[in-house]
């Protein structure tokens, strides 16, 4: 058995799973923002016709399961396993999108980790040969997220400047063993790292060192430099956590440059009055399997990184006092 | 590339990962039980010294974790990665947890199923080739779960007789890809299945269908009987869970018999007031890691089929009216 583990973090898939497509949907302030031509669905409102966010979330996540199997023309029982993973407690809107569909599942949290650890289990799946084709997926809603974590937006509580906007969205791709398409050809799993923030507010800044050392691991891994990319983008930092991550990866000698974005910052423009951008597991999704994936496609881009980066909190550790740990997945993908 | 997915659901491996070594701990009213002799380390009390019973269950997995690879008498730094996952909000045992080890962290959620589903996925990395060592977790305590999901334990209040107890435990397998022990044979992922009961106190009921699917999946996938298996553990169905499981399997024309039991029936005698058995992540975690592990070193038993069933609902979902969605996961361990 030849081993597919590249230093301390990092695995290279020896038949690179193939990106047969990616869907995605999104809410009305994402369809209004800068990326809103790369979505595949744009709800008219929050609710979609039900009767609250966390059936909205699910009915999303489904949907997105359901079109990326659609588009790429296979029947859906031609694919092995779902693997998903959202923010609600005990993954709700997962879970209930896992039984409208019918097929087996594995429930992942990586909190807004969670679409870079999707594609990579998935990948991990298929190159070992363990499956045909995966769903891969992740999902966030502005409302469900802010409710649980800070306040109901009911309230039209006013929101710290550094605070990030939980993105509504759900994305999907599905992976396959042969066909044609992009390929992910690398994956990096995190440590769990945690440098004492404890503003839940502030996810930028408890996330960056986390994310910053799943960067430099898959560098140092990989003996590659960042200018390897076209792409390198966390997900979702938003813009105070990307500037720590700069920071952080410019004192480490990782040198970065114009390759260097965040889908947090990607999503949203400053006019829409996010304050520090985009967040949540759909944050990601969203971003890779609309802008990311239709430039992977047209030729603009040809080889992207993503540093999917989740903060592991809840609400009951942080009332315990605890800090926020976090942690960065990285999944490469290559034309 | 052969194809290791065989039937539907279900993935048998090439070279089976070896259990190096398994360990458990849990609270004093496990330690008092049928099981007692059985279990690595029994608490004095719920509290372990600390301040929140969250922060207790946390230190009970890190314990879990870092005495797996003691007992193996392998380096902590051999071990490429933690899967691991429990019944809180945001999985914070876990992800508390892999912060304190420091090694690269996969988070799952399974609800009780999340055993079965960290040794699967386990297996997978390591059958594939992407890591040596892994280290395949779970755990919940009674306090920390009864109060997110029903009742604080601090009011006291009278249990349904159907209801099952939520066992405070934490347990790890070390997996391997060399060395000697027993060894993880096959794995079959479940599907999400709901039949609509609503009741939260009787999750054995909600259960039953997901894992009696799963393991009707698991023997037509491999083509082979129950009696292949010494012992094929539910966990953790609880007697009326279990008993449903059995009429359902009749039904379907699978022969069932003094083979199969239950993670949450072994746990606990009748005499410890539990009404209908254990339940929780921890409860297939420790007889799992404990009583069954020995059994196969001794000798007592050649092979096993583990199936973890989770019930995958929230106290949002259950408050919003939404019926409780399982799943069961298999694994299948040999001599």
């Amino acid at each position: 058995m030849v081993s597919k583990k590249v230093g301390n973090q990092t695995v290279v898939f020896q038949n690179p799973p193939i990106v047969l497509s990616g869907y995605n949907v999104v809410g009305p302030k994402e369809g209004e923002g800068p990326l809103k031509g790369s979505f595949d669905k744009v709800l008219a409102d929050t609710y979609d016709g039900e009767k609250s966010w966390e059936k909205t979330e699910a009915k999303m996540l489904e949907t997105a399961m359901r079109e990326v199997v659609n588009k790429a023309n296979v029947p859906l029982v031609s694919v092995d396993y779902i693997l998903a993973g959202d923010l609600l407690n005990q993954i709700i809107s997962s879970s209930f999108a896992a039984r409208q569909i019918g097929l087996p599942f594995i429930g992942l949290y990586g909190a807004c980790s969670t679409m870079a650890l999707s594609t990579a289990l998935g990948a991990v799946l298929i190159d070992g040969g363990f499956a045909s084709k995966v769903i891969c997926s992740a999902s966030s809603h502005h409302d469900t997220a802010e409710r649980q974590f800070r306040l109901p937006t009911e309230q039209g509580n006013q929101r710290a400047m550094y605070a990030q906007w939980t993105v509504t969205g759900a994305g999907s791709l599905l992976l396959g063993n042969s066909g044609a398409g992009p390929k992910v050809t690398s994956a990096t799993f995190g440590r769990v790292i945690d440098y004492g923030e404890t503003d839940t507010n502030n996810m930028g800044a408890a996330m960056a060192p986390a994310i910053a050392d799943t960067i430099i691991n898959h560098f140092s891994d990989l003996n590659r430099q960042p200018d390897y990319y076209d792409l390198i983008a966390t997900g979702d930092l938003g813009s105070i956590g990307l500037q720590l991550v700069l920071e952080i990866l410019n004192k480490s000698g990782t040198k970065t440059g114009i390759n260097f974005t965040d889908c947090g910052v990607m999503i949203f423009s400053p006019k829409q009055d996010t304050h520090a951008g985009g967040s949540g597991c759909g944050c990601s999704a969203v971003v890779l399997t609309g802008h990311i994936l239709k430039k992977i496609i047209s030729g603009e881009l040809k080889k992207i990184l993503l540093i999917g980066s989740g903060s592991l909190h809840s609400s009951t550790s942080s009332l315990q006092g605890e800090s926020i740990p976090a942690i960065g997945h990285a999944v490469s993908i290559e034309a």
